[in-house]
């Protein structure tokens, strides 16, 4: 069994990850982190999440430097869904006492001058882990995945439209100059697990947010290879992402063509379905899978996909990454078969 | 026109009222305002609130020296929508410069020995005032309110209880010793408009709170001159309250009787509406209503109101007492007839 | 008083109809009208739609030749909130009567050739009255629904896409050969009153319908004069329509401009509101207002609208019609002054 | 393996039933079942809950005579997600042949002179059977749910209120002639999955229904042998029951031997989970527990708990009764240990 520690197991994330790791057959758990200073320090994860009482009742332990030591001599892997600078300080030192480091955060995604100060509002320290770092989108980088140290598992939106947008970008389908839309609504955990006005049950309504400024973005089309238009809306939903992503198509691109791009991507791949009918959040929602479906009209595609924001968005692909690193079977832990 | 100063028109409560006195024909707004502190001082009304955007677009003002003299001389009446212990330190200073007062907190609901250091963790020191208010259940205090110069409004709880209640009571058709059962859910806006990790929308579900120590049980008892059972709940909508009551009845009550008794409370009064089928939350939400509706089996009686927990609950019978107090239309402001 | 009859008045769009001329000052109700087999029929409205008990407690009435006759007598003005087949086969005989019609149906919205057929499966009888109807975009044409006889009231979709793209489209700001990209999400009476498992509330879930084949894209196009990409999304909310709008603009285009094209449509309509902020469902739902804003970077223009599809969208805007066309207040039994 | 065969695979029980059956280690699915002229037939089971694509794509059948021989030979047991009518007929069929049954419906749930014609609409013509019948409420009935070919399993609400109850009334702690008050609150589901306008999602609104005859009524007062009185709501939440319970207690009764009844009964017992802190619905929808916890303030007790309506109130428990009658792990299928 690898003995695997989750960092920031009281946020939304951190406790699907706990759930995650919790049945999987080849993983145990090594311990409940958050921060040090954390008011849920030495709490029972399940006082948090009293969804998983009599399931997951370890006590949550602040991170203190007892603790570190503890993950440094006791764990196989660590799992990080930290805040993107926090993982930014911690993923060096576990990878230096050799470590593998999967992190869920935005800290080590995107490579690029400038990047993080303009995105992120921090200096980037460790050019070189960054440049390192598989990013951890599991259909499209299992060999990169497969040997690295630190995978930077993907973002929830870009999960989403990277599934739906690159098999026509690899097979060259969308014209130039187009920039594909990607118009999509998160649930409200997207937000993280916090005290917050803009997330009150009595405030939340469906609304655009992140509008051409969203960090999302650049991290779609760094990974996509091609710009792209981002528009993120909040749904009154918990959880799931649904994007709807608007396509010009070259002139000569056969319905055949397209159908054969996605069968070619991901008939193999069990955690992306091709539906076949139109994806809905519901249908997502609690599982690790990606739905997909699309239709078009002339040279107009339109693609939809959906996930669970906190599954394959975050927790699941990141189980996905441990399974390809380790060689253990692809569905492991995520799919009874 | 009366000119009504609105204290604490942040919250939900107050952007009703704020709302209710806009269209209101005999009323017009004397200032919005809110604490001396509050990070919303200066803001405009409809940036808090977009709803009213274009129709209340007025500033929230600071309550520091200058506003509070400025309504001693500008306001008529004022309508206090703020915390328990802010209104009780408040409504004094009005009242000695001859304004009158609709407090919407419980700061003077409840007489007796002990219940706010109990209930509300303050020890009144009012008592005078508290003698003197007048309880704003607008279908059942008309001549207290009347004369009152302070009128506590009751509670949104209390209102839903206490209008299905007293008409039996009054009758003495409640078995004795039976203490009647409460079993009520609230929307969301009950808990007022702040940022709290318990009111996430991530994390609203239906629940039980207040588990037989809530301060709307004496409240009811009190009022009702008999005891009762209240339970509240958090129900996953934004505003309604719905309470469900199971009275025992004395052996000889008839349905004949039961149905007189309500009809001689409330065949006259608009606001409450005997429905003749099963009362729900939409049915009364962001309206003025109060829907009423009862079924027996042998001595089992269960009765079903419903109201929005920010109108009659709160900001619409306001304006009832103030119809009342000030011999406007019982109707004014509330209904289009 | 004017008397309007209403047809269709068991839906939700014909209740909302009912609620507002009840209120209007100039407007009297003259019958509410089911079909003439409706299971409905002599039911009191408020017991279909108790929100309105006490208030509107007419019975509906079965459409039969006596109702006609009825209508034919009494009423001035004849609102349809019937099926689009339905409104097709009445308007022209309340016409010929001399009664002017305002039909919420897509039944008269949309001249040219094989629209009908194609997009609502049935021949048009009636290009006579096709031709003569004013399309009823109340901040949009004005002359023509002052003169007409029959006013076919904007569809809900195309209200919320027209008023966000017509200040560009006649400005000359749409690039060309830019399609703009209209993604938009209706709450769920959008698909009217009735049983279906499609909108049962165990089965609702935020997912995209009618993908590159709604009827509602053509409305628009035609309306707009510029071809346009629609797609619809069901959301799991009750009313409201959000739209994202993604609009590639002419190179020399500045802020200066696009805000000057907005400002000087809308500034003297109240029912258009600017926001200043991001539009958001709970903001129109239950309003007559159409909010919006927008942001650009570069070329790339998002713009988002947001209104109540049964009161914008609907009978809010068969109002405003009415208004025009009568001569009344713009605002009249829509927003108190 | 034991090979279970699932009639009435298209509703959402049955829809659970084969989620469960799919991933229990000593189960296989032994066909999936609809009724005989279902629109349904023939559909892939994933077509109509695509949540399960990829997992479950095989076909609904309909139940003709050849499937029925199909299951005579090939099952070893039958699960009846069916109406009551028609476990009612089928049940006895296959009963016949040696298949043990476990019936979801209320068919054999009561015996009792007349209780079939009052609360179900029909004449029993299976005495035998029904008193033949263990009541598979699986905490409290384990030595006859092992012996039996028919188990009925306990409805939802009878098992949220039973759950609750049984602990005390069998300590003898409820006062005599109280009769226990079970205020609960069912999700949508609950109404199960067909088109209807009163479970439309336009018109989901929290309220009362079965006042004072619903028939879980009877359901709950004969297996805990004491009259109750329960009111059901209809909560605007997709799955999940609350039940808030009002007891009079003994007078002599100690929080102490309160609290020894409850774990007593539930120590042992993993699905039954003593919270400690008050039970939610989202706590427990998509599991299998029961959450439980309690209050108390003088002889008044209040007992709040919580399931799944279609797991613990229907398939989970079914698969609880399967290992419980065939030796199984308690757990097996349900919790991964």
């Amino acid at each position: 069994m690898l003995k695997a520690a989750i960092i920031g197991a009281s946020g939304y994330t951190g406790a699907e990850l706990a759930g995650l790791v919790k049945v999987h057959p080849e993983l145990s758990l090594a311990g409940l982190y958050v921060s040090e200073g954390s008011l849920d320090g030495h709490k029972a994860f399940s006082s948090l999440h009293p969804r998983w009482r009599g399931l997951i009742d370890e006590p949550l332990l602040p991170l203190d430097d007892e603790a570190l030591s503890r993950i440094h001599t006791e764990a196989d892997i660590v799992l990080l869904a930290t805040a993107h600078e926090v993982s930014h300080d911690l993923a060096p030192g576990f990878l230096a006492k050799g470590i593998k480091v999967f992190d869920l955060s935005g800290a080590f995604r995107v490579p690029g001058e400038g990047f993080y100060e303009r995105f992120y509002g921090f200096a980037h320290q460790h050019s070189d882990w960054l440049a390192q770092a598989a990013y951890g989108l599991a259909e499209w980088n299992q060999a990169a995945i497969q040997k690295a140290k630190l995978i930077a598992v993907a973002g929830c939106y870009p999960t989403a439209a990277l599934t739906a947008l690159k098999p026509l970008q690899n097979a060259g389908f969308i014209a130039d100059n187009n920039k594909p839309i990607i118009s999509a609504v998160s649930g409200v955990t997207g937000a993280g697990r916090k005290a917050s006005l803009a997330t009150s049950f009595s405030e939340i309504s469906f609304k655009p947010y992140g509008v051409l400024n969203h960090r999302h973005q650049p991290e779609i089309s760094h990974h996509l290879d091609n710009q792209v238009v981002f528009q993120p809306h909040l749904g009154n939903f918990i959880r799931g992402i649904l994007a709807t992503i608007y396509v010009q198509l070259n002139d000569d691109v056969t319905d055949e063509q397209i159908a054969q791009a996605y069968h070619q991507a991901y008939d193999g791949q069990k955690i992306v379905r091709l539906t076949g009918q139109w994806p809905q959040i519901n249908d997502v929602a609690g599982t690790p899978f990606c739905d997909l479906h699309w239709a078009r009209d002339g040279n107009q595609l339109i693609i939809v996909s959906a996930i669970d924001n906190l599954l394959k968005g975050a927790a699941s692909q990141a189980i996905q990454c441990i399974n390809i690193n380790q060689g253990f079977s692809p569905l492991a832990g995520l799919v009874q078969e």
